[in-house]
């Protein structure tokens, strides 16, 4: 037998699925299947068998054979909602809100996301490609092998479709899977009223990304003192003509109403959950949106974090993402995500596991492709350093663990 | 001019002092001096000088040079606070506290510090040594040049001089600057009274670790439930008798009179300081005991952080380290302390980076040879990746930001 990468002596073998699933929820997320002492081959980019070592025929020439004695083989994480493409880091609003800065004194001295469309805006599509780059790379090394990157910086049609443009490179030169999100929606620029914005969003934005086919999904930020409910209603119809799907941004502020908008509009996913009570969970309970949470900005922000346990024990799916943006959540790290989810949010490791790959995978369109150790899913995964156990992802919350990635069936060089 | 290293073009060169200070208190700690656009030599292990590009002479003759555009040069971590020497990581007992278990049900399980001692006892010096060193390895890599370790999962005179023994010889097979602690009263092992492993840590194990000259510094765990303040003056006392300096653990899970009992014995540090009230601070304001914070813990634990800003606020000083430890605090990163200290304890960048390097060093007694860029300190620095400025290092608080290190004014191989 011939094949490309041959992984011996894995100490565990992790979210192992002979028949891939869709999603997981409720109680079937703390099932995480892990195959001890196992092997993993690898051809043509696709995971092409694996299986227990005392099962591995002898006569295999490998190109490349890589022993994992000691450590863990995991699926490359899936992360289903950041924002990596921008011009610029924040760290004085940061350092503003340390001392204490009210929301208004930092949007008076130019912060927010209004700040970074600013400094978006007079950069190139080449120069923001070549600032962006960087992050992409960063977040391979820590185990991501699918992402989804949201305009939203641009806030004019030329700078929005600038951005989507920008994200689509980064799938193109880099071994990142990437599914793109119109974001227009997520401020208004202050040259224009709400209902001009949203006229120009459904009229030319949408449009022009329909015709250059530069997203696969919009987004709309529906908070308190952003769009509501029914504005949200008006852009997202706006993007299903045009053939995309919704993932709305709800509920991180405030019970604003937008996990019910989210439900009712078939969203695909409702993303940060941080204020939900009774409504919102029976609104996910009746419908198919999976309940997206992004505990990197609850940390950075002091907010409460997603009431995971609420969730998952009253039988929903959960999936976890990292929101990388320059403003309230400036790490694309999902092994850290992990972390949060167990310390924060009283998640178990095998929901957390599960959470990062096989459902923000299913949110993207792309359970058939990534987030299980499958046979023909594409060989996006990564080796860890000698471990104990994949509790340890979050146990060793300070440390990257992950020691080796492959991408479509190749090494990253590091 | 001749020098071993030339770092060249540096974008800000952190916490030079021209005159070395001993430690920082109160708003002299928001004091953090950066040199911009500047270059450093390295001769001999030592910071030979520094100073603005533009003042840098013509005719220098370096063995290496490196040119740190966008880059920021650090002094290296001062870890005052580890137990880095330890024989197994302990994953279970973090899952069962993710699951809810009891602290009793965790005990009843074989987990706590008796679960940490149980299974050092039963390793070789040699053994325990080649499963400390990656962790020291790990800790150089992001950041930490020198660092304080404890004994204290040893319980028996064997174990404890075993795990000392260990704690040296890291500082002696590492570049590592390694102080190391007594900390016999960890815990009371099972087969005991308290009394009885008092006079026993008194009696034999402090003389024995005198005679062979294996600590510089002697830590009681001041704790309820553990040992009292009395207890704790009993066997500080027999350790000031042989030339141990007290560090002590206090308050960390109550207000058990263990930051008054440093005070009153000239503890050179009280650590954790998370149950903390007016008592406790007049304490510290009447003595030159520095508190110092440990974050990590806090995080891992889910339990409150020390009140940063009363204690600073009030004009104390205030010293940061990791805690790092298998059972409360895993990890040694001390980027992320410092990204704790600015989230979760309203710190400003340069208070948190005073407190891991200045104030830390002044807790070590390595005021004079670490902590600072100061002319004929020890050459122990890093360079960073191009950031933005120092408030960098707690805003990517999910990103190892250390591109280079420099211990002993030589480059560390990756």
């Amino acid at each position: 037998m011939v094949c490309d990468i041959l992984v011996t002596h894995i100490k565990g073998l992790v979210q192992v699925r002979d028949q891939p699933v869709m999603m997981v929820r409720g109680k079937e997320m703390s099932y995480l299947p892990v195959l001890s002492d196992a092997f993993l081959m690898i051809t043509d980019g696709k995971i092409q068998s694996y299986g227990a070592m005392q099962d591995l025929a002898s006569e295999i020439t490998a190109k490349v054979t890589y022993n994992a004695q000691g450590r863990f083989v995991f699926p490359s994480f899936v992360d289903s909602h950041t924002h990596l493409v921008f011009a610029a880091t924040r760290e004085e609003e940061f350092v503003m809100k340390l001392r204490g800065a009210s929301y208004e004194e930092i949007a008076a001295n130019g912060g927010g996301i209004l700040n970074s469309a600013r400094v978006l805006q007079r950069l190139t599509e080449d120069e923001l490609f070549e600032c962006s780059l960087p992050r992409a790379w960063e977040v391979i090394r820590t185990g991501t092998g699918a992402i989804e990157i949201k305009s939203g910086y641009g806030l004019t049609t030329h700078d929005e479709l600038k951005m989507l443009r920008v994200a689509k490179r980064i799938g193109k030169e880099t071994p990142l899977r990437v599914k793109t999100t119109f974001l227009g929606a997520h401020a208004v620029p202050k040259e224009k009223t709400k209902d001009q914005y949203i006229s120009e969003v459904i009229n030319e934005m949408i449009p022009a990304v329909a015709d250059e086919q530069l997203a696969e999904y919009i987004d709309v930020f529906c908070e308190q003192g952003f769009f509501s409910p029914s504005e949200t209603e008006r852009i997202v119809a706006a993007g299903l003509r045009v053939g995309l799907r919704p993932r709305i941004h709800a509920n991180q502020l405030a019970r604003s109403g937008g996990v019910q908008v989210g439900v009712k509009l078939g969203a695909i996913s409702v993303d940060h959950l941080e204020q939900i009570g009774d409504e919102e969970v029976e609104s996910l309970k009746s419908g198919s949106t999976m309940p997206v949470s992004l505990p990197g900005a609850a940390f950075f922000l002091n907010l409460p974090f997603t009431p995971a346990r609420t969730l998952i024990d009253c039988g929903l799916p959960l999936a976890i993402a990292s929101d990388y943006n320059p403003g309230s959540a400036p790490s694309g790290n999902m092994p850290f995500m992990v972390a949060l989810a167990c310390l924060k949010m009283r998640m178990t490791p095998e929901e957390a596991i599960n959470a990062t790959t096989i459902n923000t995978a299913y949110t993207l369109g792309l359970e058939n492709a990534c987030g299980s150790i499958s046979v023909g899913k594409m060989a996006n995964l990564f080796i860890t350093q000698p471990m104990a156990s994949v509790a340890s992802v979050p146990y060793h919350f300070g440390s990257n663990l992950v020691a080796e990635v492959i991408l479509n069936g190749k090494f990253i060089p590091k």
